[in-house]
């Protein structure tokens, strides 16, 4: 089990949703931050460095958003839905992005084929979590 | 002159707004990041922490949200409305609960009248990056 | 497998440990860097919040910490022993520091319990980092 | 005058250096990493990008020690020289290599001589802080 999860077996808040989906979330975006970080470097030392530049971009980006939103996600108790729905908004972005550009590479590239995984996981777990923030909002 | 701004000058980007508004809302970003890490700090050190816990909630996520959209917004060459716009939201929403919580202690607490002014500069410089990119878009 | 250790197996780098050292290490650090951050707003829930500051701090702290060393260790095809060693070095130190005053508040917090936990194996994780980097420098 | 400054001289500490060296560090590590993160971004653009990696690879070190080290030197309250001292002597040493790195570039690129800048600034200012701890200490 998680460490996320452990911990937020451990105490009471004031959650909107399910213990296991906001684990989940918080452990893909995790995941993803650190697939993003890695390939960023996996990247820059490829001979096709050149037409990997877009796909750096997105990678620092979405490590920086997945970051963030793990952070604010793991302080569910003063949840604030004008600020954590417009960043798993945005967390969804990057990752659905970062995710097809990684995947345009994966054949090339094992580190973009992983990374594609992690980014499609957390799009797929903020999802959820946006969903049931939604619905029990 | 700011080392965002000086930054910004030297190089070309598909920039959607003017440098002096882009330079302007990071580093407002990055001083209300600053401020809210140093306010978290003080907050603990204070006799009545019990009250102050709602601020260093927010001072946490404050800190989170600014860095993050500090470093999508520096790097504006590969421009995602997608991502960017959500982010900028959720700055603004982050720093004008942050901005209040921290005025209502700043009669008290002379670290959380300069802490309400760092988010309250950085809500405006956001909600300025956010008319520019909009109109542009 | 870890994300950390899939990426790690998927290009080549100038790396002074075997990847299986480097992945514990960068898994380690993340996941303490999650448990921190989850036992900081744990810790600002419990009624007896005034006790639990120097535990947060030290949370905070290692967080940073974790998250940085986290990042440089995951870029080790520029390693440079200048700058990870001492980087591993203050990760020991703060681990150490913050997973004995989680200790401390175990039996009355299990969330404390938990973060104890992550801080000693990432202790541990780093310091087997640094011997092996050590003999092979 | 800084919001590191303001900040610093709103709330007693437990401070082992004067305030204006400390809030210098900060400022300094914080615009250190500004630079290098819009740098990261400028040589990303450049058609030189492969000739850059080095560059880039140093930025994004570099970016993330000084945050780290700015964050825990924001909170000195709870100052441990086993933790600030290492990471301070990281800090010197990847702005020192990242600025040798800037200033090679600098001739060529313009956002390189201002990284080279901000970085030397930095290690200066670690510097001198960590001068004035190891008296204190």
């Amino acid at each position: 089990m998680s460490y996320a999860r452990q911990m937020l077996d451990t105490y009471r808040r004031a959650l909107d949703a399910d213990a296991g989906t906001v684990a989940a979330a918080i452990d893909a975006m995790n995941d993803c931050a650190q697939a993003c970080i890695a390939d960023t470097d996996a990247d820059l030392g490829e001979q096709n460095v050149t037409e990997m530049v877009r796909c750096i971009r997105l990678c620092l980006d979405c490590a920086d958003v997945c970051t963030a939103t793990a952070g604010v996600t793991s302080r569910l108790a003063g949840y604030d839905a004008d600020v954590t729905l417009p960043l798993l908004h945005a967390c969804v972005s990057i990752c659905k992005s970062c995710g097809e550009e990684c995947e345009r590479h994966a054949r090339m590239h094992e580190h973009c084929r992983v990374c594609a995984e992690a980014c499609r996981r957390c799009e797929q777990a903020c999802r959820e979590l946006l969903d049931a923030l939604q619905i029990s909002g």
